[in-house]
C-alpha cells in the first residue's frame, strides 16, 4: 500500500475462497466464520481507518449458514461487503434458489463484490487450450468473460429488478460487459422468446442495472475502457482496485507494480473531478471508509 | 438501404459462409467460386458504386484452392476483401499452417473481415445452456467472445508481426478485444512463459495490433463502447455497419431497423468530424468505395 501511496484497502479472501468445499460439508461455515474473525481482527488491528474487509460466506454449506452468517457480520465493525464467485450454490448467480439470499443482503446493505475464479473451458483457447501462451488466454480473457457471463445472467433472471436495492461491485471492470451493454440490451428486446414472455421480460433493462445497482473497479489497464466504464454506469461508481495479489512484477527487485500503476495512469485520461472519485471518493462514499483516503501515482 | 439511407454497401455471405464442409472436400471450392460469381454479377449489376463485396474462401477444400481463389479474386472488380469465420481450416487463425494463407492476402492487398459464427459451448451459459433466456446469451455474449478470442489468438501468435500489411476488419467492434485490449497487453508483460520465449514473444505488441492491423465496424448499439472503439483503434479505422440480415424488427411492420437505428445514434456521441468518417468516410477510404456515400438517420 505504501509503495504506490494507497491509504485505504478493502481486503478480501481470494478466490477459490470457501467454493473447494464439496457441496453440503458444513466444515465450509466453520472455516468462513473463523476466517472472517481473522480479518475482522486483523482490520480492528491496524491503524484506524486504514483497513476493511469483503467478508466470505459459506456458499458450499448452504443458504441457511450464510443467512446465518450475514447475521453474525452486522456485529463486525470492519466489513464493508462480501465477496462472491460465479457459482453461487452451484447452479449460478441466476439460480432462483437464491432468492433469500439476495434479500438477506440487500436488508443488511451488504454490497457484493464478485469476482470470477472457473473461467472458460480451455478448449475455447484452442486445440491445445492456449497453452502455447502461458497463462494468457485464461487469465486476460477468460477471467473477464467468466465474469461477463455471469453478470449478463444476474440481469437477465431479474434479481435486480426483484432487489433493488441491491449493490454489485464487478471486477476487472465488469469483465467485458460495459462493452457489450449495448448489445446485449438490443438482444434482448430483439428475441422472440422473451418478448413472449410478457411482463417478466419487460422487468429486464440493461441499462437500469448499470444505473441502479452496478458498480465496477477500475482495473482495465487502459484509459479507453475506464471512460468507457465511467460512462456506462456513470462517475460515482466506478472506484480503484489493485487485484492485489495478482500479477506482481516478475522483476521481484521492483518497488512499484506496474499492474497497479498503469491502472493508475489509465485514470490519468479522465477529468480532474472523475479522477479523484475513481481513485477515492467513489469507495469512501459506498463503502463508508475514511474521508480523503485516495490512490496516487506519487 | 434506402430505408436507412445508406448509400453504398459491401455484401457477404452469411455465417456458415462454407464451413460446412467436411475438411478436404473439394466441392467447397466449386460452390465457392460459384458464390463469387454470383455477387460479383450482382454487384456489377447494381447502379455504380452501390454494391461492393467480401468474397468467400473455400477453408474447407484447403489451402491451394483457397491460393487459388484468391488468385481469382484479383480479376473480379467489385471484391473489396475476403470474409472469413474464426475456424481457419479448423485449427483457428493462429494455426502456423496459414502463414501462406496470409501472406497471399497480404499480397493481393485484400482485407479480411472475420465474423463469428461459432460462440462458446452452451454450458458456459447456465446448466440450461441459457435457454430461458432465449437466444440472448449466446447472440449477446457468445459470438463478440468468440471473435474476441479469435483475434487474441492471432495477436499473440505474431500473424501480424509477420505480415505487417494484413488489415483485418473484426466484426461486433471487435466483440469485447478494445475494452480488454488493456489487460491482454498487461498479461502478456506479467506471464513468465512468454517472458522467456525471448524475441517471438517480445513480438507481441496488442497496442501495435491494434494501431497498424486492426479495423472494428461500428456495431456496439452504445455510445461509450464506440468511443472506446475509436480510441482503441483510431477515429480512421472504426466502420458503419448494419450487421444485416440479423436482429430485424419483432414487428415486421416498422419501416426501419431498430438494430440500425440504435447504431446510428451511438455515432451522435461522436464529434462531427469522427461520425463523419465512422458513417462513411473510413470504408471509402479503406476499401476504396465511391467518394461521399455515408449512412445517417434522416
Amino acid at each position: 500500500m505504501d509503495q504506490h501511496n494507497i491509504t485505504t484497502s478493502v481486503l478480501s479472501l481470494a478466490n477459490p475462497w470457501l467454493d473447494f468445499f464439496d457441496a453440503g460439508d458444513q466444515a465450509a461455515a466453520a472455516l468462513c466464520r473463523e476466517s472472517n474473525i481473522w480479518f475482522e481482527e486483523a482490520c480492528s488491528s491496524a491503524p484506524a481507518d486504514r483497513l476493511f474487509f469483503f467478508a466470505a460466506l459459506p456458499l458450499s454449506a448452504g443458504l441457511p449458514s450464510c443467512l446465518d452468517e450475514i447475521g453474525f457480520l452486522a456485529t463486525q465493525s470492519h466489513v464493508r461487503g462480501i465477496i462472491l464467485s460465479t457459482a453461487g450454490t452451484g447452479a449460478g448467480l441466476d439460480d432462483a434458489s437464491l432468492d433469500p439470499f439476495w434479500a438477506a443482503l440487500a436488508a443488511a446493505k451488504l454490497p457484493i463484490f464478485i469476482h470470477p475464479h472457473h473461467g472458460l473451458p480451455r478448449e475455447v483457447f484452442g486445440p491445445d487450450g492456449g497453452d502455447r501462451y502461458g497463462h494468457v488466454l485464461p487469465l486476460a480473457l477468460g477471467f473477464p468473460l467468466e465474469t461477463t457471463i455471469a453478470a449478463s445472467r444476474m440481469i437477465l433472471s431479474g434479481v435486480f429488478a426483484q432487489h433493488k436495492e441491491l449493490r454489485v461491485l464487478l471486477a476487472h471492470a465488469g469483465g467485458a460487459l460495459p462493452f457489450l451493454a449495448g448489445r446485449l440490451q438490443s438482444c434482448v428486446e430483439h428475441d422472440a422468446h422473451l418478448m413472449h414472455e410478457g411482463e417478466s421480460a419487460a422487468a429486464v433493462d440493461v441499462w437500469q442495472a448499470f444505473r441502479d445497482n452496478i458498480y465496477l473497479d477500475a482495473v482495465t489497464y487502459s484509459a479507453a475502457s475506464l471512460k468507457a466504464a465511467v460512462e456506462t454506469v456513470g462517475a460515482g461508481k466506478v472506484m480503484f482496485g489493485t487485484d492485489h495479489p495478482f500479477f506482481p512484477p516478475l522483476d521481484g527487485g521492483q518497488q512499484k507494480w506496474a499492474s497497479v500503476t498503469s491502472n493508475l495512469i489509465a485514470a490519468e485520461g479522465l477529468n480532474d473531478e472523475d479522477r479523484s472519485r475513481v481513485l477515492g471518493g467513489n469507495a469512501i462514499e459506498t463503502f463508508n471508509l475514511r474521508a480523503g483516503s485516495t490512490a496516487s501515482l506519487k
